[in-house]
């Protein structure tokens, strides 16, 4: 049996990160997140926040169709994107031969397919996912109306389907891409975690 | 509290029925699937096959679009579908009223909305729905190859979305309308509930 690798892709606000960490924490494992941006960075040279910027969006993102067409224009602003999921694709991969381990986001369910990770999809409604991002919201968010951090979220959620789609044909969210996807709306992530865990270590005994 | 009650809506061969009849004797609660077919029969008049037969099925699907457009007749072709459909609506809210239960299919999950019912939706990759329908085909279903046994579940799943289209705008097997989204595949069915069992009583309990 290879190593347990966990993938946790989750909508944004939905306390995915939060139900990745504590699920490491209860298995014994390792927990990687924010470690890849900086990890990538010390490996291409790049800054910590521009890869955090593009880390998980699509290439069309960034992609400056407006100004202009040239071919060397485009290869210039294409190559630090590529150069940094390039990166990612070849750390994703080391960590899984590392040890046991919790991925959270970066495509990590469609990069590691060969290592049959165990892919958890979070999610929430949305009422759950505005409350828990009015809980740990910065100054700035302070200032969004409702409707405006929901269109926020919407954006990050979109910008996350839009990276997958470079990957995979395979729809973000779309059921057929993960072992379970759990709704934590209502949840106490305490209680949630408590009866993940051996949910998802029964599924690794059995391999 | 109200009572428990769990609603299992589930991909054609994905082992949802099997899934949500460990359920409930795992829990002690009662289970009612075919049951519900019968019971409408008694209270409609109407053959137990043919209410089998449109039990989950879109209207459109039973609607003879093509044999003419006279009110009298549409009327007549879908008054027996609508009847069906209400008393599996009055059947389901009573059921629900009697006790703790597991449901399976009829769009139970939106019927009993008000219920507040923990919605469990079974899926599986086609390999594993393909050969869980081999392992227990009918005669008739030995002459399919597989691509028409394909087709065939494909065009199940196909019903059972429309039959919900008549009751919700969400969509068939989007996330959002469950709490729990499990793939079966490569699980074994006694396993998995073994897990699954804890996590609904740990909803229930919080509740």
């Amino acid at each position: 049996m290879g190593h347990r690798i966990i993938t946790v892709s989750r909508e944004f606000g939905s306390g995915g990160r939060e139900v990745g960490k504590r699920l490491a924490e209860r298995m014994g494992i390792a927990y990687y997140d924010r470690e890849i941006i900086t990890a990538v960075a010390q490996r291409s040279g790049l800054a910590e926040e521009y890869i955090a910027s593009i880390s998980e969006r699509g290439v069309s993102a960034y992609y400056p169709i407006t100004f202009g067409h040239t071919f060397a224009h485009t290869s210039a602003m294409l190559d630090p994107h590529m150069e940094v999921m390039t990166e990612q694709t070849k750390l994703l991969k080391s960590l899984a031969q590392k040890g046991d381990c919790v991925i959270v986001g970066r495509c990590a369910d469609v990069v590691l397919r060969a290592d049959e990770p165990f892919n958890l999809f979070v999610y929430a409604d949305e009422e759950s996912k505005l409350k828990r991002c009015r809980a740990r919201q910065s100054e700035d968010e302070k200032r969004l109306t409702d409707a405006e951090l929901k269109r926020r979220m919407a954006k990050v959620d979109k910008e996350r389907a839009r990276y997958r789609a470079l990957l995979t044909d395979r729809r973000w969210g779309d059921v057929q891409g993960y072992h379970l996807c759990v709704n934590t709306s209502g949840w106490d992530m305490h209680d949630l975690v408590d009866v993940l865990t051996p949910l998802v270590e029964a599924y690794f005994s059995k391999k």
